[in-house]
């Protein structure tokens, strides 16, 4: 019940209508990996700079994140990222951008992170995401995210890898954008003719929806009237989704094992949009997370008994 | 189980991707009532022209909808709309509204329209809907549509409507506008605070969410891949959805009912889509619609059973 997260560690800069963070924690691996732990032990694979020490680790380490591939660039610093969400937290407006330590990442996996029972290449340019995948190769389950940037630059490189993942997990613009299709639907079944039998797309507010070969699964975001801050959103969803399948190694990875990583993933990407970075994730006790998976399962339940209508 | 509408009857001139149609039946009270009428004995109250003749008819009548109370106005034309959609069919383009008979439509409801156990006001002028409520004094059930242009030039008239029935049923722009929230959760609880006990917020392809006292339901779309023509989702949606609370007159309302009832919307506003205006659902058997139901049901299931977390 391993599990390996390739992608980036961060600090961020976050201002939204309930205020203001000038430099916390973040990054897709870190927030996959605060979720992930919940559920298997999660090696990061990423670059941190001088900047990156003992409070940052030690949030890490408090979730009992594995850290050990965690590469410490001497001289560099971490990848910053600066952003300001609208009052509607879906408007968002990138700030500042800087890669630092990342613009030169290559990643070098331990041997104890290439045996991962299941990896996650979280979003970083397709060839890195694919010298992954190759050297975790016995991985039994694989998934991707990726961005807008690499559809537009790098296109033919990301379906390639595509094609090696058994999972995608994005967004409906980015679903929509990567196969030019207007439906979510079209565009699912458009990823899985790519290759992977898994096609997650993260709604937002809206929830997530899974399409397999075996029909779709949907589920509703868990409804939260005060959304505080919504970065890390999607890994933070991507980690409990991932964790979920790594914490049952010795279950298929069929159908109703996806369903109930759905509602991991849905659940503790509820609460982490509640606080600022990772604060609310970090926080956050087993009890709440099982708690709030019983609540989505209520949340759409209803008696479906079929009722004499009028021909 | 009488459920009386209240809304347009209209032409519709409709372009998508998938083609275009001239001239078809369309208007939110006919697309209300072809759903509705699977469910309980439907009136529609309405206004035509001289050309609204037995073809049109025939479509009501063939799906068993009272058309006693559509008004012929001598001399008239019936309202006319012409639109296109995008090939993303979530933008819409709206190239020409005749109101015709409906710029002087005063709504008059016979006795047995006006002794309705359940009733329905389509989105028309809120001083209207809200005298036609005092007429349906007695409804058990009242429900109200609405549109951003009376939202613009007639709130005060809007809220005060809003404040004599039981349940809204609104799009999510909508539910914002009308708040001026920027979150589903929190305009519909300002929605509730104005006096209904029941929120309905539509949400297209990702589906339908309701609020009341009793909390959150939230039901994912039907995955549909082929959309031809949207016209008209939203209204079939509010009568399977009102139409089932008519059909079971001796049950409360309660969350286990409305949630029903939100699962026989979603499913006929489903299959609406499928085809150009009501042909879909003119043409739907009750063997289909239920169907979808217990598709719908499978769609969001998943096993809630708690698992051991790594605390």
């Amino acid at each position: 019940m391993s599990l390996t997260v390739v992608g980036s560690i961060a600090f961020d800069a976050v201002e939204t209508h309930a205020g203001k963070r000038d430099r916390m924690l973040g990054g897709a691996a870190v927030h996959f990996a605060l979720a992930s732990t919940f559920l298997a032990e999660t090696r990061v694979v990423g670059p941190v700079g001088d900047d990156f020490g003992d409070a940052e680790y030690a949030v890490l380490r408090g979730r009992g994140v594995n850290t050990d591939d965690v590469e410490h660039v001497a001289g560099g610093k971490t990848f910053f990222w600066a952003g300001r969400y609208e009052r509607d937290v879906n408007v968002r407006h990138t700030l500042q951008t800087d890669l630092n330590v990342f613009e030169t990442f290559e990643p070098k996996l331990s041997p104890a992170a290439r045996d991962a029972d299941v990896l996650f290449l979280a979003n970083i340019q397709p060839d890195l995401q694919r010298a992954v995948r190759e050297q975790c190769a016995a991985a039994r389950f694989a998934a991707l995210d990726t961005m807008n940037l690499w559809i537009d630059i790098a296109r033919d490189s990301l379906v390639k890898t595509i094609g090696t993942v058994d999972c995608v997990i994005v967004n409906d613009g980015e679903a929509k954008q990567l196969t030019n299709e207007v439906n979510i639907v079209s565009a699912a079944r458009a990823i899985i003719a790519m290759g992977p039998r898994v096609v997650v797309v993260k709604l937002g507010e809206y929830g997530a929806s899974m399409y397999t070969a075996d029909g779709v699964f949907g589920l509703p975001a868990y409804p939260t009237a005060a959304v505080v801050d919504p970065t890390g959103a999607g890994d933070t969803f991507a980690g409990g989704f991932m964790g979920f399948i790594a914490a049952n190694p010795d279950a298929p990875v069929d159908d109703a094992l996806l369903r109930r990583a759905m509602a991991y993933g849905t659940a503790l990407a509820s609460y982490n949009v509640e606080s600022f970075g990772t604060e609310r994730v970090a926080a956050l006790t087993a009890e709440e997370v099982n708690a709030r998976v019983a609540a989505l399962a209520e949340l759409s339940r209803f008696d479906p008994a079929p009722v004499e209508l009028r021909a």
